[in-house]
């Protein structure tokens, strides 16, 4: 059997709504959480750019050379304003066509007569596409070279992020634990220091603040690729707690 | 009087809860949000990268270089991954040390008793660095060369964000109009796009799918530096909604 390695990814978020605040970003969270338990896939960087064209391809070539895959979201609809699939077309030097099976999809999913110009748009790709099909609204993704393409509307990204899985290779699974302290970050910050550098190459440490129901709290994640590794870095820090006489909070 | 020009900015948003898909951004859309609307800037690109030095320097580095402002957030708490002060003293080749203000501070929000080493960590910066006052938690952000650095919890950015408007020149501002249809973007794509070639250089024209209480939607918002050109562009889109017989969503 081959070994399992380290798979990363990176997200590209096309869409001047998200950038001038008008929308709220959601996206990048379901699919960091969806790679990372489904595929063991980690997300190590996310970018949030305009709809321009000599943005888009100087983005999509940056990342897709960096990185093992690359997911955009947004701008595949069928306004002026949707311009990915033009956009990644002329990052990788291909045309942009209809993509025969994607036409027929969205040729039936509307009837001969509404399938209108605007709609058709939404069948062309960069030539050699493999489709990622979308179970609710029909018009589907798309992946060329290592980059696959979602649309930004997130129930319906949510909805077909799965028709995307076939097209990745697994990396090795990340575990991770969670313990949440009622304590503040500077009480425990040299010793959890200490700790992280013990652990250095095999576990990541993060300190996140939290406020609940009026109480300051700090959450402390620690992740790895190894179970074993973990549980010894949550002896460790199991026994600082007690040391300090610090609160756990059961959720 | 000088004219106003446009201001551009880039957030860089530092922390591994945000790409792992554990912690949701909050932060980008409320940052563009007040630069849009106290301060006419434009956010032009937002990044999410790993609490990794050398990726937080080349960040910084690219950011800075390419854009007016850079405002940073997370990475500046007590604990062994918050880098990013030292990072950025990295990156501009500055002294990271004691900022004596900043220092005086903090001992005095904590008491001299409680100042422990990882509070005082929070006094550090770049040499140089102009202090962003923070009414909340005492730990104040910072200004070095373009880049802005603030917190990463919500809230205690919130309550700052107000204190770095001294330091950034104000740029033209941004005028917006939304409208909300009850149609599909199909249906309007085409003239849509003949509306946005007319205005071209002048009004930026995006259309966005909603649902509400169980009905499709498109939201169009315009946005443009002259209200004259938002004005004319909104006739048009009035007279394209009106031979459509499409119906107004009132919000």
């Amino acid at each position: 059997m081959k070994k399992k390695k380290k798979v990363n990814a990176a997200i590209l978020v096309i869409g001047n709504e998200i950038l001038s605040g008008r929308t709220q970003e959601k996206n990048i969270a379901f699919i960091s959480n969806w790679l990372n338990t489904k595929c063991g896939i980690t997300v190590s960087e996310a970018r949030i750019i305009q709809d321009d064209e000599k943005i888009i391809i100087k983005s999509i070539l940056i990342l897709s050379k960096h990185f093992k895959y690359v997911f955009t979201t947004g701008g595949i609809g069928p306004t002026h304003d949707d311009i990915t699939a033009k956009s990644i077309s002329k990052a990788f030097k291909v045309k942009y066509e209809y993509h025969k099976e994607a036409y027929s999809i969205l040729e039936r999913y509307y009837g001969k007569k509404k399938f209108n110009d605007g709609r058709k748009k939404m069948a062309k790709m960069p030539r050699g596409s493999k489709l990622i099909y979308n179970p609710s609204s029909a018009a589907p993704g798309f992946m060329i070279k290592n980059v696959l393409s979602l649309p930004g509307v997130p129930s319906i990204l949510n909805s077909m992020i799965d028709n995307s899985k076939r097209y990745l290779v697994k990396g090795l699974k990340i575990h991770s634990k969670t313990i949440n302290l009622y304590t503040v970050e500077s009480n425990i910050s040299k010793k959890l220091s200490t700790i992280q550098n013990k652990y250095k190459k095999f576990v990541e440490i993060g300190s996140y603040p939290f406020f609940r129901l009026g109480k300051i709290g700090v959450s402390i994640v620690t992740r790895s690729n190894s179970i074993q590794k973990l549980n010894s870095v949550n002896k460790d820090l199991k026994r600082l707690i007690k040391e300090k006489k610090i609160e756990i909070l059961k959720i």
